[in-house]
């Protein structure tokens, strides 16, 4: 015959399904011989057993529970509804998934009009007694009786007012007698019938009221969020009660095996004599530190001290405990893994492989890949205190205080004497670089994840939060708005990155910190995975940064910030605004020399390693001025009529090239390798500088392994017309130097068409490199300026994406897309090296499906290279 | 062993790989015992065994040729090299495929100093027989010895300079004997080599120079482009010389079994006595029309009778025939399939059919589906000789001519007074539809296929020429620029909207015309044809005309266009700016009797028939004005202080919103059912509408079929949420008028993400309609507009795409996610409905590709149904 009933003592930890999470968890506990409080589990199949039989316990099922009730009395010694040794349970779900929104507890089940009497006596405490009878009436009319909570607190604040009294503590055994009654008289009133006296009457009805609470509404909606199937049910957990405020040989408290902030290996946690869990929460005494218990009960903090050892042993884990101690015996409640910070994280995985307790593997898996970008940033030290006036993009991680300034001259200059500033502005442009290397941080109110602040910020590994719209910035007045609040020029505000959140004042901050149990995990990892990480930099500091974290090679260094620097871009303008091909080369020619320089110092400081460097992505016209703001000063000029005629001719001249290079999609436009189709001037001087500096450093000898990557290709002959242009050139130098040239040509896959026709592009790539944020917009059909700033926050709130696609891969679309670009691209290549370069490089459960993907490697900003390093090293041993 | 020649008497037409198109056809002809010079042909084979032999023709060739010579010089009673009766030959190359760029042709091949004296006595006409030696050496020289042609263009000038003559064929016999002489030192200067004497040699080496030219860079050229494998090979045709210039019984003729312009079956062609091809192309001499011959030779012209309708019987096609008369002799040189006009093919194929000689499925297969269009729209008569002076976008068929004028009101007035005017605008908006519609044309100087003017002008059937941006439109002139011809206002232009020429002044035109022919092969077509075929169309006048061009239905009704409608645009500008749900509901409730009656139109218009309304898809910002233009208006009013503070500040609050609204990258932003994510009202207005009107007409008595498409969808949830707002709404409509209502809730597939998810979007559609347009743009990352205007150009040029994506589908890029899409979508609803209403719907090529993809429908402009109907009927025929 089917058993519906489980005592503690016949289950374990690995039959969650049936018993439900904490059911499983007790008798684990119980199996080790650990002191639990006897008791049994009705299991996830008695709740099915339930709604198949319209809603009602069956007597089978009743018998079991009287024959389950009958052994622990026979443990205790007690008596479930006896006048003289009454046993009084806890009545607890257990869904095999934590599942907040359904019923909870209730306590002290057991207690009627004549139990309560042998409780004063036993106790010798009527006060005590009564105090428990109120609160389980309370707590059972409440969640199974469903009478509204308020009428019990408005009788308690009554009987308070007629005692003179303030708090519920002063009320002595006759008023809480007096109280009953009082409660007992609602529950008449309001639900009909009378409080049931008979405790299998209650226990039955409290059974019930848990089944039922798996399909309330609100169960409902957070199973629907989460995914729970709901064919799962709960279980129901029935065990004896024990008090810690039974005197002052009684007592309880809560703590971790070592300590959740630091990672120290010491007990941490507190504990207050006399009292219930609700007395600590309450905060009318101050708890002590667990350590105090050695000098006050040295034999139970002996217990304690074992109990941890054992739990930390079994779990192999750090573990939270909630502990009992009635009349100077010990119980264990619950155990459960630890929360901790990332610093802990990262020490009780060193330390626990140095104890043995953890294989370096699962060392690995214990710390949170997410989490481990806390520690290559400032971080705000008290975070749950501290409110935010407005929130923007988390553009780049880490947080920074400063004096809000907004011009970038300023900055630079403040900055320099040592001030601490944030530069404020709509929007950055490659003019305010000098004013973000300064600045603590960088806050702006328009754009978005990939602005050209959010962008540079992130490459300087520099907080910073972007388009943040509900600021108001007005220039000219020097002020910033957040609705009616003004702040002026040099008030202190702090960002944090990571979140967005712009708060109001200093904040203290906590130093970032590599410190050796990192380098040892990160050790670990390296070890471990099967993916390389690489990193994306477009500047020989970025690529030494990247290189401290670890980093193998550069996967993505873009040609185009090159061409933003302030000294050139007039340079580059003139190139791009050329009417015939004899100006567009001149001006490359003198670009040429910069370019090489570039190339020089990137391929220096990865010496030895593989550097990727994208030709030319952008739109033209990304270089160039404002449409409007040059169609509004010609307007006004005109007006003015300020300029003699051939220089309003001249502007309009200019405002006619401009306009005439705008797009009106520029990321489905003249841009990536299609400017080199038409343009092949552009990509040939690129290559020029690219191969001029490999030779000047081969002649310094040293190793440079370039990878020169055409971007946006989405059909095989623009790969080929231009890997024979890189190929053509390459002769050149090589006959020029006579050296041998190492070096690879090969494409970003970025737009649908190349993954499905991955087998002809491979037939000229030698790698192929993912670039997943266009291939995210093409998929989609999602412009990400636009989708962040407009419609994907509905998107998100309305669940239609769990994620926002541009941090998290859209694995349904843009991940079927990949897997038919890898299959495809092999088919024709069999050991084509593939990686991804994209923003989701650095996000670890991307990393998971690059890596099940056979990826070779990921590649991310310097700053996401440990965080990459660790996902890897997980996702290895999780797809071993 | 291995034969390499085959005489004309044993081949076939079927040998056309081993022989060539040409020797193929010869040796055809001669089986049917038409009177065909005889002759020989190598075949490709031998070609092969040329370039395995290292470029050499080896002995046992030699012999072969011999053999074959000896064939032909029995059944001539003429000698090869003889000085009696001489045998003379032309070579001439002939590849399985039709390959320009070879060498061609060589005549009178085994002239000598001896030989031509033998001509001139056979002949009685030295003069001939010199002026053939002449030609032969000149011939000979360029094309097998490679001495340039211009040598001998100068010695005949020299020559007819001395005589004192202007013509060539006013030198006498002594003058071409003088000549030849010259010519010789001329070969034996240049070549270093006597001009050959001995025939074999002269054979050999022409047979050579065909092999070669097979590999000679422009044939490589032609065979890359256009995908001819270089393996096929050539081979050599060496035919007897028959001459129609030995007297007034010779003479030579071109042509047609059936008028080719008209379709009319008699025969159609010229003729010239004493005379060879070269005489007529001259065009000194007018030849006579072919039915002078009967009266002149009334023998051979009833054996042309017969040999024109052996080889139409034979071939069952009109035939294009080149033959000669040689002293009352027929001989016919050539046959082929003739080209034809559009009205005449669809004669033909009607004709033949009636005749006996065709199936209506062959007959269906002769016409031209391509050129169909032409019949549908006024075609400038005389094509060929008309001079474009600028050339635009191809945006709508059909040629149209008229004064040009620059505004719309002024178009409308001209127009209703019934004088032709051709509106004339940089672009055009809403605001100039009433022009349009009274406009002969539409020619815009911006803008792509895409543009407004081009989407309206082809609704309407009404021709436009697009971004003809070598034009420059001066307003405020009145005048059009091109270079520096300016026109006026009033002046007379032509435009042709099938290939986007503008042609100076009035040009003669020739009227569609549906005629009894065409409408018997659209009958045929539509018994023959699987795929359904429906219409895009936005109005009841463009339904009603899609219905008689035989549309089954709407697969595209965009209501867009009924916003855009000038009286609506400032409800609509209203709705969208405003900043409260109230408000915009204000303005919908306004919209929405207006969208009710729009539906209620379109719906009885298609009575009986499905018709597909897509729910708004455009980007908001669409319907708002310019961003730069109010910048600019609100600067100047500034500057000006014109207008009191409250005024600036309205503006500047208009200005605020409308930037809101901008977006970076349109297509890929806050559109499609994006929009109703964001905001349900705009789409819950629609669906109102729509069963609005569909009660209405059940009321009537009016069967309809509405079927909603859900624009843009890339994840299944999206529809999701929107199908259940629809059958919400249609539950309102079934209860409060108490009827069953017939409709289907769809979606178009237009996103990479969509295909590749179309089993889980399938859970939901109930059918598929492709969008290519969008799909394309987003598979290739191509914006239409900035494509074409920008980078297309070039990469067509490059061959890097073959056609214009947008026009003929791309079926290895986007074609494999449509696929994909399908087998997807059809894995979770086998009978799912799946079209497509792009606009390649209405694209022959791309339509076959569709058919075979398992669709059941292509929707496309009205006036392209009736060419996507034959297409459609072709489709199922090719591919049975």
């Amino acid at each position: 015959m089917k058993r519906y009933v489980y005592s503690f003592n016949e289950g374990n930890r690995s039959m969650k399904e049936l018993l439900g999470g904490k059911g499983a968890n007790l008798a684990e506990m119980t199996k080790l011989g650990l002191p639990v409080p006897p008791g049994f589990t009705i299991s996830t199949e008695a709740c099915h057993l339930f709604y198949d039989e319209n809603k009602t316990i069956t007597e089978g099922l009743i018998q079991e529970i009287k024959k389950a009730m009958a052994e622990v009395e026979i443990t205790l010694e007690k008596k479930f509804g006896s006048k003289e040794n009454p046993l009084l349970v806890s009545v607890r779900s257990g869904a095999p998934v934590s599942m907040p929104g359904m019923m909870d507890t209730i306590l002290n089940l057991g207690l009627n009009d004549e139990t309560v009497l042998a409780l004063a006596e036993e106790t010798d405490n009527e006060r005590f007694a009564y105090d428990c009878y109120r609160r389980f009436i309370q707590m059972f009319s409440d969640v199974v009786l469903d009478i509204p909570h308020y009428n019990f607190e408005r009788a308690l604040q009554r009987a308070k007012e007629i005692a003179g009294v303030t708090e519920d503590t002063m009320l002595d055994a006759a008023m809480l007698k007096d109280l009953v009654e009082e409660y007992k008289k609602i529950v008449r009133k309001s639900g009909g019938k009378s409080f049931p006296q008979d405790p299998y009457e209650q226990l039955l009805l409290a059974i019930k009221a848990v089944f039922e609470s798996w399909n309330n509404p609100r169960a409902q909606i957070y199973r629907n969020i989460n995914k729970i199937p709901s064919h799962y049910g709960t279980a129901v957990n029935v065990q004896s009660m024990v008090f810690g405020n039974k005197g002052d040989d009684s007592g309880t408290g809560v703590l971790f095996t070592r300590n959740p902030s630091t990672g120290e290996n010491v007990l941490f946690g507190e504990y207050l004599m006399n009292a219930q869990g609700e007395d600590v929460v309450a905060g009318i005494r101050t708890p002590q530190p667990i350590a105090k218990l050695n000098t006050h009960m040295p034999e139970i903090y002996e217990e304690i001290l074992k109990l941890c050892n054992t739990l930390e042993n079994h779990h192999r884990d750090v573990q939270d405990i909630e502990f009992t101690i009635e009349k100077g015996r010990l119980f264990v409640l619950q155990t459960r893994s630890g929360k901790r910070t990332s610093k802990a994280a990262v020490k009780f995985a060193v330390d626990l492989v140095e104890e043995g307790l953890l294989t370096k593997e699962e060392a690995l898996l214990k710390v949170d890949a997410y989490q481990l970008d806390k520690l290559l940033h400032r971080t705000i030290s008290n975070e749950g205190n501290i409110e935010a006036i407005a929130q923007g993009l988390p553009a780049s991680p880490g947080a920074a205080t400063g004096k809000i300034i907004f011009d970038a001259d300023e900055v630079e200059q403040m900055g320099k004497k040592g001030e601490k500033v944030l530069l404020v502005r709509p929007e950055t442009t490659p003019d305010d670089i000098h004013g973000m290397v300064e600045a603590q941080g960088v806050l702006t109110t328009k754009g978005g994840m990939t602005s050209h602040a959010a962008v540079v910020a992130r490459g300087m590994g520099k907080p910073c939060v972007c388009g943040c719209d509900s600021l108001d910035i007005d220039l000219e007045e020097q002020t910033l708005k957040i609705g009616n609040r003004v702040f002026n020029k040099g008030d202190v505000l702090t960002i944090d990155g990571s979140n967005g959140n712009v708060i109001i004042g200093e904040v203290e901050l906590v130093e970032p910190e590599l410190n050796n149990d990192v380098l040892t995990v990160l050790k670990w990892a390296d070890e471990t995975r099967d993916l390389a990480v690489r990193t994306n930099a477009d500047t020989p500091q970025d690529a030494q940064k990247a290189r401290e974290f670890g980093a193998e090679g550069i996967g993505l260094c873009r040609t185009e910030h090159m061409f933003m620097e302030p000294d050139r871009l007039p340079i580059v303008q003139k190139m791009i605004l050329a009417e015939t091909l004899a100006d567009r080369k001149k001006q490359l020619d003198k670009l040429l020399p910069i370019q090489q320089n570039d190339f020089y110092g990137i391929l220096k400081a990865m010496a030895g390693l593989p550097v990727t460097i994208r030709l030319l992505d952008p739109p033209l016209h990304e270089f160039l001025p404002d449409v409007a703001e040059l169609a509004i000063e010609l307007a006004l000029l005109k007006e003015e009529a300020q300029l003699s005629n051939p220089d309003i001719q001249k502007r309009e001249d200019l405002l006619r090239r401009v306009k005439a290079l705008q797009e009106s999609n520029p990321m489905l436009g003249h841009r990536g390798c299609r400017l080199a189709i038409v343009y092949p001037e552009i990509y040939e001087m690129q290559v020029h500088a690219i191969f001029g500096a490999v030779i000047q450093l081969i002649n310094e000898g040293v190793e440079v392994l370039p990878e020169i990557m055409i971007p946006l290709v989405g059909e095989a002959k623009e790969l080929e017309i231009l890997k024979d242009m890189v190929n053509r050139i390459a002769e050149e130098y090589k006959e020029k130097s006579n050296k041998e040239l190492k070096y690879m040509v090969g494409t970003m896959i970025e737009l649908p068409r190349a993954c499905v026709t991955a087998d002809k592009i491979a037939e000229h790539a030698e790698f192929f490199s993912f670039g997943t944020n266009d291939l995210t917009q093409t998929t989609l059909g999602f412009s990400r300026d636009d989708a962040e700033g407009k419609f994907l926050p509905s998107y998100i709130q309305q669940k239609i994406y769990q994620d926002n696609p541009f941090a998290v891969l859209d694995r349904e679309g843009v991940g079927a897309l990949m897997d038919i670009a890898v299959s495809k691209g092999r088919k024709t290549r069999e050991n084509l090296k593939i990686g991804i370069c994209g923003e989701h490089g650095g996000e670890p459960s991307s990393i998971e499906f690059f890596h099940n993907l056979g990826l070779g490697y990921v590649s991310c900003s310097p700053y996401r290279v440990p965080i990459a390093r660790l996902a890897a090293a997980q996702s290895s041993i999780r797809n071993k």
